[in-house]
């Protein structure tokens, strides 16, 4: 199921890191939020509940082996994730690595902004990046 | 696991709906959005990483479930599923119903505020709170 006008399914939503035919893992260049991962159903699904249970079960796997991926790699102080869709309603998660430093820390990435966070702490953050999304593409193709 | 300074350990986190001993379901009452559960993971975890396999699909069942029960009573556009954490870092899922002539619509709850609910239409849906969190007691007890 494909429509023409989602940017989910016209575009990939970031950097390919795996894709399994049932869903794509893709890294996002955000630049306060290094490593900040997206898990995006390949059809145009709308809700959870709208997945039969395999499927559900098989995404969610994926989701938490992201997370695990980001915590091992990054250790953030607080994982979020986040199914929201309501701009784009084609069934995707965000895996946000937080950090008390960070840009809205401790209100949500969509709150209102707090602070900068030093470019230092940024870029070393950033420094990671590749590593975790190498370590993230070897571990999902081994579990397909 | 119980943390004495932790609100949902100290407190129940809503108006508890179902508890099965490992989870709690709670409704919570917000002005701007009628319907709006918590799944409450019961001992003091702060990720879903941090949960054995057999407790994150357990836990993910029950909130889809929610999700399920939420889409048929209240028909929501869009549901939006967060689990975030960031002052209260004890797992936690918001399942929030959302509709387009909702307080922050197309925005996430957290973002700023973008219009006010005609107050006929926050009531006819406030309404329809009772009955929804009847049938979750009803069908989370006959999944226990």
């Amino acid at each position: 199921m494909t429509v023409s006008d989602c940017e989910l399914c016209t575009g990939t939503g970031g950097r390919v890191i795996h894709d399994d035919g049932r869903l794509r893992v893709v890294g996002v260049d955000d630049a306060d939020y290094p490593g900040l991962v997206r898990v995006i159903w390949n059809a145009h699904v709308r809700e959870m509940t709208d997945l039969a249970s395999a499927e559900r079960a098989h995404l969610m796997q994926i989701v938490f082996a992201v997370e695990r991926a980001q915590r091992a790699a990054l250790e953030p102080h607080k994982m979020n994730v986040a199914s929201l869709g309501n701009m784009t309603p084609h069934l995707h998660w965000h895996l946000i690595p937080r950090f008390a430093d960070d840009a809205h820390f401790p209100g949500p990435i969509w709150s209102e902004r707090r602070r900068t966070t030093p470019a230092a702490i940024l870029s070393a953050r950033r420094a990671l990046v590749p590593a975790l999304f190498e370590a993230l593409a070897r571990e999902l193709t081994a579990m397909t």
